[in-house]
């Protein structure tokens, strides 16, 4: 059988059960479904919100460039209890849609970015919508039902600490520290796990002291020095090895 | 101190030592930096073959485009005895050239391309000037001191098959195999060992009952199927984080 199309409903579109509202892709996922890929009344197609949810639909209607659908099986996972978030210094990189392409494939949790002193460009305020686009034709393409979370992390190395309560176990990816550990698959891939890495160029030394300081512990991915995208792949491959609970 | 700008020199251009020829850069190198960075008679530069010698050099003179260099240290490594070559399934994929650059940063020991029953596009018979070219800046950025060697294995399986022999492991990786062993990173970076992937699309189920046959033992990298560069590239951030004997 060939795979069917995917189309990314988000969750706040799909009807609340027993509501007996439509099912209804709307703006871009609908041209492609009609336009593009000239869907027939009738054609089955795979949607999915990111969160787990998912169902077989056949197309009833094409209303005004919407695209109305009927459930035909409808599936619901709960949340994987093995999460890897990872939190990136934030950079100017060219190769941040890759990463976000990686992190769907590899079923990271959730890319977090933060502000440190070696950032270049400016953080935005919020995720932008084009991160999510990106990670939704990754999903398309691999059949994760999960998007990583997206998250921009405010007020610096403050913001980050805060934003790391609630991890079982937290690890700074540091090139200069001295006694760090080389973290296995199953350190990465089971519990609740935050994974920070600094930007392109690294952490200034009195960044990593207080993150230590803070309770996280210092990791490292070996002698080379690596790019930052190599070592957010490696961190997130690492953990996709090392879970047992995958599907 | 900054990092000294490093230039390839290949490894048939290194006089013999002792031997009082002078150090000569040529082409695209030899313009580089002369014209680019406009060094100085008397800069300093760090030369590297790619096969485990470097040096430190100062620019003696311009000379019809070319650079004569006088050296005033020079290192040169023992190979590596853990190494890790991918026989990776050829495929027209665009990217290859960012595998290149990951080989280069991850310290693969060498990267093989064979046509698979479902390759796309066609193998060429020799590996392609340009890949070189790639692993050279990435060499250039990251420091290794090793260029991973290319090949271009023909013959199909029974050319992987005769490939393979001089390893002391050989891994196939498969997705449909049933038993399938999901490597640690001691198991892919001790020792000579052989990692063999499919094309995108994989492999056919022949293909990988004639491998197993071989003696190839069967591998997998969890139960998401992951795109061809993403395992390729998980292979050899395992070994990377496998190996015990790095600088």
């Amino acid at each position: 059988m060939a795979r069917l199309n995917s189309f990314h409903l988000p969750p706040e579109a799909w009807p609340a059960p027993g509501s007996g509202r439509p099912y209804v892709l709307e703006g871009a996922e609908a041209r492609h479904l009609l336009k593009v890929l000239r869907t027939p009344v009738g054609g089955r197609v795979r949607l999915f919100d990111g969160r787990g949810r998912d169902g077989l639909f056949a197309l009833e209607r094409a209303e005004g460039g919407r695209a109305v659908l009927a459930p035909e099986s409808l599936a619901e996972r709960p949340e994987p209890p093995d999460r890897l978030v990872l939190a990136l210094g934030w950079n100017k990189s060219g190769r941040r849609d890759w990463l976000l392409e990686k992190a769907v494939e590899l079923r990271a949790s959730g890319l977090a970015f933060w502000r440190a002193a070696r950032s270049q460009g400016d953080l935005p305020d919020r995720p932008k919508e084009t991160w999510t686009e990106k990670m939704v034709q990754a999903a398309k393409q691999c059949g994760n039902p999960w998007l990583p979370e997206l998250a921009v992390v405010s007020g610096g190395l403050d913001g980050l600490v805060a934003f790391a309560r609630g991890f079982e176990r937290c690890y700074l990816f540091w090139e200069n520290a001295e006694t760090a550990l080389i973290p296995r698959p199953e350190d990465l891939g089971s519990g609740r796990v935050l994974a920070v890495l600094g930007p392109e160029g690294g952490l200034e030394p009195e960044e990593a002291e207080r993150l230590l300081a803070a309770g996280f512990r210092s990791a490292s991915l070996g002698a080379s020095i690596l790019r930052w995208e190599t070592a957010a792949l490696l961190c997130m491959g690492l953990a996709h090895l090392g879970r047992r609970n995958e599907p």
